[in-house]
């Protein structure tokens, strides 16, 4: 199952790799899946050693690990939001400039396997590089641990995002209000619809509306998308409320 | 954590689901979830009654967790091939193409709830809200029973295709056959480098170098990717080969 199982690592790259590990709270059982995580096309190409593992499989099985972990962990923080914005923060959430910050945070392009030519020109700090090592690492823990391990370490490595996101939330989500009111009178959730969907593809107008959960109230509001027209539905409704000033 | 708990599944219906269980070799222990995944849309909209639950957010999910899973099949399953066509074979493997044919041969169309009006116009036919549905499904085998339960599903579902693309690369790839051979010969695998890159991004020229794992013989290749210069130096190498008349 791991091709690399033979592969030597030196008992001073075995305490870098230590060092590494705890910085992601996880130890390998077959540090060699760190090793190829860490190994760059360039070095395997100018070593040219037989046997020398690239992290590039790696990398398309970690970028598969993390958009689960991620999509999971999105679907159950944000009950309410819907398959449209829950992709776009999946897209802030793992982008490129994301991971690479990520990786800067833990030195990570210290520890690359990279070529002389790579490093003499800044490699080391080259979003491309360092972000498909950070996956390439996510797809190590995988294979070494399982999901619930790579689960575990990047939560870890996300936490910090997913508690922005749902600040920026609570914030500015007129849903988010809403439902804590109806949660709290009626233990039950406010009702959506999309009442009518007009316009060409382009410029496309939603209107929707929402309803209490006793159809006690009801308010529509427009958007360009589903979420937007929801969210001034949504607005309409808690200045409606009786006694609940927040809003109006 | 499963907010449509409350969902009333009629007697027909949880007969007709069961009928899909089958077909899925997967019992819920949260029916709701499957009814879930199967509500399209338009059926919310028009049925207008509190808590229906929508298809989409499970979608998401279960895009996420299909990519996963063939992700890892592909890697394990064919531990030669780069990134690059790792990428490719899940795109064909996924596609909406592959997976409304998929749909349609476990008849998913049938137990969709869909609006009137979709339905009148097709919709149970439709590759985008079937292959939508099956993602769903997805989701919800994954929230009911964890990635090993979905693993599993989506596994019977998708091995006739997966021994398809094994069977269709060991006819053609001289790698495949050179790596045989070696392991045969050395128990080894051979040693593969991409030597050069040349051209423009939009022409670009790879060329590749194999060894034997004892380093006694050697041939490079061409192609305009790195597999495909993988193929052609494995091609040449294998023509070298004393004792294999087979490709010469």
């Amino acid at each position: 199952m791991f091709p690399d199982e033979e592969l030597k690592i030196s008992p001073e790259r075995k305490t870098a790799l230590q060092n590494l590990e705890e910085k992601l709270a996880y130890q390998f059982a077959h540090l060699e899946l760190l090793e190829t995580a860490l190994t760059h096309d360039s070095f395997a190409f100018e070593t040219r050693g037989p046997n020398i593992p690239r992290n590039e499989r790696l990398e398309f099985l970690g970028d598969a690990v993390l958009e689960l972990v991620a999509s999971d962990e999105l679907y159950r923080l944000f009950p309410l939001v819907d398959e449209g914005e829950l992709s776009q923060m999946r897209s802030t959430l793992v982008s490129r400039e994301r991971l690479a910050e990520i990786s800067r945070g833990m030195d990570l392009g210290n520890f690359l396997n990279l070529s002389q030519g790579e490093t003499l020109t800044g490699g080391r700090e080259k979003d491309s590089i360092i972000a498909a090592a950070l996956e390439a690492v996510f797809g190590a823990i995988y294979l070494d641990g399982g999901i619930n391990a790579a689960r575990e370490a990047i939560g870890r490595i996300l936490n910090p995002f997913f508690s922005d996101l749902a600040r920026g939330r609570i914030s500015r989500d007129f849903k988010s209000d809403l439902q804590e009111i109806t949660q709290e009178r009626f233990k039950k959730l406010p009702v959506y619809w999309i009442v009518s969907e007009t316009g060409p593809d382009h410029a496309k107008v939603f209107q929707a509306e929402v309803n209490l959960p006793d159809s006690s109230l009801s308010a529509t509001g427009t958007g360009k998308t589903k979420r937007a027209a929801e969210q001034a539905a949504a607005r309409s409704l808690l200045e409606k409320l009786p006694g609940n000033n927040s809003h109006a």
